[in-house]
């Protein structure tokens, strides 16, 4: 029996060897490899796989038009204001309301409206544009959250909200770049928000 | 003609038009895609693949012996504390001496000596332990650049400088949980730094 209480078949013994030198993971367990003449390896590995993020379809902005996106973008910040992640968005009203402008441009692009953010910024790449600012995984909880009541108020059709839910998600998993915890971001399905919208 | 000045095939159009709509990666354009009835798909990716860590054997430490070792933890934290990373580490002494002798205990350890720290501290998990700690591609680098200059003081032989090396800068890529760019931490390799254990 090793200290876990589980029988050690050689099998056993050989990964738990190896395991006793992995120098990061929560399960490394120091233990008879210690005076091994044999040289461990802890196996390369990834931190987590960013998800798909299947974009909105045009039916956004059909459905929605360019004002209520706008007005979307607006709330959302405000609520951010509001929000624990406040000291990420600048203090200073003009810059502002450059930002929350550029957000929507965005937002309206992606949904289906016209090329208001591409043409004047170009590509997105947005995580590599959030890179300057720390994000880690509370943070983009606290981000979704915000946008969950600023939904709420938008008053869309479910299926529009569902739609929309779905890209902003696993999008907003992209700019996490503080990572705190093993633990891949956290996935906040839209049925676990749905109640928000319930009339 | 795209706007990229290349000829457009139905291909490169599709692939084109699934890029218009990626979110993250420097190489999104968005284009053709605008006003499409496609639902577009920014596929999953990894961010970087955390390389294998080859733990070193118990010839380091029987090469050097446990005091050699322990003054090569201690010249490292000086050179830590005169470097761009000095504000990582506690102003305090006596919380310096206590990490500085925990660290020690952990490169015993690891090269094959007694197990001072798994006895006290139970798993390494050094990622996760360094959680706390905010640190990106640079500070990682800075921490090697220390290393190296302390090892050079260390006069330990070629082959030990060696498998010493070519444990820690895999290592430190794990430690890494602040990302700055998509480039994945810089590989060090011993030979683009041998030349500093040059006689």
């Amino acid at each position: 029996m090793n200290h876990h209480g589980v029988n050690q078949t050689e099998d056993s013994l050989s990964l738990q060897q190896a395991m006793g030198r992995c120098c990061c993971t929560r399960e490394a367990t120091p233990s008879a490899s210690h005076g091994s003449e044999e040289r461990h390896v802890c196996g390369s590995k990834v931190d987590f796989v960013f998800p798909d993020v299947p974009f909105p379809s045009p039916r956004i902005f059909a459905a929605t038009g360019e004002e209520a996106l706008r007005l979307l973008v607006h709330r959302h910040h405000e609520y951010l204001l509001k929000s624990p992640i406040h000291y990420l968005f600048p203090p200073d009203k003009e810059a502002l309301e450059k930002l929350v402008r550029r957000a929507a441009d965005f937002v309206v692009e992606m949904c289906g409206g016209p090329r208001y953010y591409t043409s004047t910024r170009g590509e997105p790449r947005m995580r590599s544009r959030h890179f300057p600012t720390t994000i880690d995984e509370r943070a983009r909880e606290v981000w979704l959250i915000c946008y969950r009541d600023a939904l709420k108020e938008a008053g869309f059709p479910l299926p529009i909200l569902e739609e929309f839910w779905n890209w902003i998600e696993p999008f907003s998993i992209r700019m996490v770049n503080r990572r705190t915890t093993w633990d891949p971001p956290r996935r906040v399905p839209f049925s676990s928000i749905q109640d928000a919208f319930a009339l």
